[in-house]
């Protein structure tokens, strides 16, 4: 299995991330092939689809003040939160804790990193549906069968630093079912479920790290991936399914 | 960067892993280098530790009978959760959910799969000694200067399947300190730390599976990993500097 990252000059609103990613293999003369899985940082992604949003002209309501004075938060940055998310469940100074698209997420997965001074990314309005088009646009352009995630960084519980998690996928099965498989010793497993997606995140964020890089996209090749021809949903628990969230309940 | 799974024959109580291991990688013409992380699968190592546990030996105390009950789990199993864990916070049907050696594991990491039947295996006792250890052997083996990591699957909140989670590390920087990088806009980040040796980990899932691959080992090659001459401890939160945790209180 290999992983190589592909640099690309910095992503502008409006951009045409297919036409970039493109220009920049074709420079660096990676040639992809079938069963190829292409991982991208949802800023750029987000960036390019036009989610950039200038603080200037957002007026925040008076729950934002409330909550942005709780947290510790922009006012304005916190009315996207508000906008963007499905729940807020508590905070932290710096972060509101929310639900967002089903998942936890610090302030929505708003960031002001890798974006102009006064501005914020929002996450991809529809993770999936970028992943499909970004697939479709390069499985055109190199006529084989890929895979594409579009990939976040997020903290896990009583850990320390961040992780892959993927948002959305296209071509690929995003959390495998080991269900019936069985163990060194022929006994069915108990452990049942491969978050396929999330881990080639992950090994993908070792490249494109947290910083000025500029790879906002990592080619793995070779990983035992199953491919399917659309896009198959990222399948999500509950809270009530959920083993950690079942056993707590908001202060 | 290039991953590489190491396959090994079974690995039994009192086994030599860093022999196995040695064995294994001459056999299929691996030659370590400088910077080569190996991650390896806490159950093989527990297993060559002795931490497997007969389940006939064990007599659950009246605590552990009531939680077995209670979370549908063999009462010996549960005896032996009691011994390792620091911590139970709650519970799901099948798994109490405990915070085991500073981290949210289900049953404190205690596993059925990959035992003969009526045998579990416990987590490797101080995974950073065992790190340490093998470490100390594969590198007189190679001469040269290596990382090492043992790596475990845990599930996140609120997401489907399992993702990779290092138990213990030696020769590298765990997590990295990415406070005062600059983000594409020259601005200081605020994603400040990036868990690495989770990100390993996770990658090395991919050819690990969880099944019976019998790949209890997976190279890592041109990962761009802090080599550490010594072991780092891994940092980990305390309960109260949890962004999660901390908004979250017990049922």
């Amino acid at each position: 299995m290999q992983i190589i990252g592909v640099r690309t000059p910095l992503i502008k609103p409006g951009d045409d991330i297919v036409n970039m990613l493109c220009g920049s293999l074709n420079e660096n003369e990676i040639f992809l092939r079938d069963g190829d899985v292409l991982v991208l940082a949802e800023s750029a992604v987000a960036t390019a689809e036009g989610r950039m949003v200038d603080l200037s002209t957002v007026i925040p309501s008076k729950e934002a003040e409330e909550l942005a004075g709780k947290y510790c938060v922009d006012s304005r940055e916190m009315e996207l939160v508000l906008c963007e998310c499905d729940d807020i469940i508590g905070g932290v100074p710096g972060a509101a804790l929310t639900i967002t698209k089903g998942t936890l997420s610090p302030n929505a997965g708003i960031d002001g990193s890798n974006a102009p001074e006064g501005h914020v990314v929002l996450l991809p309005e529809n993770a999936q549906k970028s992943a499909a088009k970004i697939r479709a646009g390069m499985e055109e352009f190199c006529c084989c069968h890929l895979g594409v995630i579009i990939g976040d960084s997020r903290t896990q519980p009583l850990r320390l630093g961040c992780v892959g998690m993927a948002l959305g996928t296209s071509g690929i099965v995003p959390v495998e079912d080991a269900r019936g498989s069985k163990d060194l010793f022929g006994k069915p497993l108990n452990i049942t479920r491969k978050a396929v997606a999330d881990n080639l995140v992950s090994a993908a964020q070792l490249l494109m790290g947290e910083a000025d890089e500029c790879i906002p996209c990592v080619l793995i090749r070779g990983a035992p991936v199953k491919m399917v021809k659309g896009s198959q949903e990222m399948p999500i628990f509950t809270p009530e399914e959920c083993m950690y969230y079942s056993n707590i309940k908001q202060k």
